[in-house]
């Protein structure tokens, strides 16, 4: 955990990725980020994948380092509660709807300068997740093999993400213009904006608008470049791009097809120098002379080469190669033992995404049991006395384990 | 534009996606940002798609509401202004090398408080790009047809896009403990770091080393719950998803599952009551129903079904009914009008992804002209005087415009 953050309290009430993903970036940087969770864990405590004791590894990874507080949300007075929290905090990230109790209007009557921070599915309220707004936002119409014609959903929940990471850059952005006027405000993030909004910034929208037409299915191959996934004669499948000349240059030398080359751009009167849109162009024939360029050398040695000239390259691994990789995880410093997991299972996780060059990573913190934290957040936040709270307890309003 | 992030300038020297992303995501929020150009272009700049004219669609989305300084960055001179600069400005974004003339130890020996965001491929500063790092952790060995063990690249830049929104965050956090502190430093943003702890985010580490191997193929289907896609009487394919209970009972009323599904439960000695776990592992059966009770019934009077009863469902669209969608783009506020693109070309552009509910959000600005800012920036940034600024556009040291 590094400290960028520190000093910043936010309140959470969330579920699922993409808003607990906010709250795990803010906390990862040094914010105290108070998730609140219904007693007994919310909808999405036992999402799987779970332990054989019914622990999710979703839920204890998504919600590193943050503190907990469980309130029984179906009563009013347990919902007064995160009410108070959340005017005391002044900053509130969630995924619960606009219009309900948690709605900006109403928290924002008795606290002017509040932030709410608010995922949504579609802008009108109405529920979308990662896996429709896909399907309405066109890729995986693109996605999948070239001879097939179905439609193929990504399987990382990549708006979930990006809308996280996004959320807590709004968040930030937001606390910025309220240090300097003091006005809060509600940023909403609808998972359909924030899909269709993104292929419009990658020029999708202008793209078809311009054409008149989607663009032809590429299989795993890169548009308007070459780029596309070959296998060795080891059977090593791997992805390889040449984004700009000096790639491109490096992959000829590579392989070694500088006079195939030759012979493609006599026969069709093309220059390949210099221009990535004429290499894709004709990546029909290029790619036939990758592919016996790969077919006829194992991988180790091609690696070798890729390297040597400054192609970009990789292997396809499983998710266990993956794990088991020393750049990506094994020896990389970005992961470190995680212990305490609620779970019981001990483990690598990640902290901070991002690396802040000469300073100490911190390793990881666990993700909290919950309600371990209503005590002190009761007490040191709402200033609540030990015998309020304890009250509050012995009601069923406030819970401090998990412990039915 | 919102306004948050007025009074904020930022220097960004970068190309591709996820650099550029985070300058425009900063710019859709009201900060000042100085896009460092080499005269003529950089290497994206004639990113495909391309108009007829070779303007690319893509670069003119990706770099919106910046300014332009065309430098002459080949020469020992033209860098010394851009460093020059990024040490009045404070704060850099960059995908250029960490080791190269924009190293953050050279431009911090001037300017100590000097903020860097880098974007990197690996940690170690070896070249790996979205598709690469992708192919690398694992993600597309899992995506695809069940029928088909080929690794499926997602069409979706999602790495790189979440790079850059996880980049701007870093970046306003690094930036609040400047304000705090005096402090600066370098954010590293390797897009392997970004993919692998992504991944670990997700649980996905804990699953692989729990459970001691991969998870299988899914097709379009969600792992642990009811999600899929599948196909009405008259041919849409739409993809449903009940990630909690009331989804879930909304689902079986739409379809009117509720016999077939005793009837499994009874077969199996299953409950499928309030537990998606149960419902995923016998998803076999499941979703023969589904495919019976979508097969039996046109798409508009399913889909009035699910709306009916909280279901989440979408259509696939392809991305030219997308973009004639009135829920996500003709009607839709986060998109306006965009004309003087450099492209000539006009078309419906996104503001910033989030919505600040009850402010308005104004139109979306287009990417500058290469060069269009340079004698303003230079001049009134850099406080160079007129003459100096005409020694070094006749010297082509500094272009104003992108005419050779």
């Amino acid at each position: 955990m590094y400290d960028l953050l520190s000093g910043l309290t936010v309140v959470e009430v969330s579920s699922f990725v993409a808003s607990p993903t906010i709250g795990l970036y803010l906390a990862q940087m040094g914010a105290e980020v108070i998730k609140v969770d219904q007693i007994g864990g919310g909808q999405d405590f036992r999402r799987w994948p779970v332990t054989e004791d019914n622990h999710s590894l979703a839920w204890e990874n998504l919600n590193r380092a943050k503190k907990s507080v469980a309130l029984d949300l179906s009563s009013k007075a347990g919902r007064a509660v995160l009410v108070d929290l959340i005017r005391k905090v002044g900053v509130l990230v969630t995924n619960l709807p606009a219009g309900g109790f948690l709605s900006h209007e109403t928290l924002a009557a008795d606290c002017p300068g509040l932030i709410t921070v608010r995922v949504m599915g579609w802008p009108d309220g109405s529920i979308a997740l990662d896996y429709t707004a896909n399907a309405a936002v066109g890729y995986p119409s693109l996605t999948g093999p070239l001879e097939d014609e179905r439609p193929v959903n990504h399987v990382l929940p990549a708006w979930d993400l990006l809308t996280g990471a996004y959320g807590a850059f709004a968040l930030l952005a937001a606390l910025r213009r309220r240090d300097a006027t003091g006005q809060g405000g509600e940023v909403r993030l609808p998972l359909t904006d924030i899909a269709m909004g993104s292929a419009a910034n990658l020029g999708r929208i202008a793209e078809v608008l311009h054409t008149g037409q989607d663009r032809v299915r590429l299989g795993n191959g890169v548009f308007g470049t070459i780029g596309r996934d070959f296998v060795t004669r080891d059977g090593q499948r791997t992805m390889i791009v040449a984004i700009n000349e000096r790639q491109w240059q490096g992959l000829v030398r590579a392989l070694d097809i500088t006079e195939g080359l030759a012979s493609i751009e006599r026969e069709r009167g093309v220059s390949f120098a210099g221009d990535d849109g004429v290499r894709f162009s004709n990546r029909d024939a290029i790619y036939a002379l990758i592919e016996a360029a790969f077919a006829a050398r194992d991988h180790a040695d091609l690696a070798a080469a890729f390297d040597a000239n400054g192609v970009v390259h990789s292997g396809y691994q499983t998710m266990v190669e993956a794990v088991a990789d020393p750049r990506l995880v094994t020896e990389n410093p970005l992961f470190a033992m995680s212990t305490d997991n609620p779970s019981g299972f001990a483990y690598p996780a990640a902290g901070a995404l991002a690396t802040l060059a000469g300073e100490a990573r911190l390793a990881p913190a666990p993700a909290p049991q919950i309600g371990a934290d209503s005590e002190a957040v009761l007490g040191e936040v709402l200033g609540y006395s030990a015998s309020e709270i304890a009250r509050l307890v012995d009601t069923g309003l406030v819970a401090t384990t998990n412990e039915a």
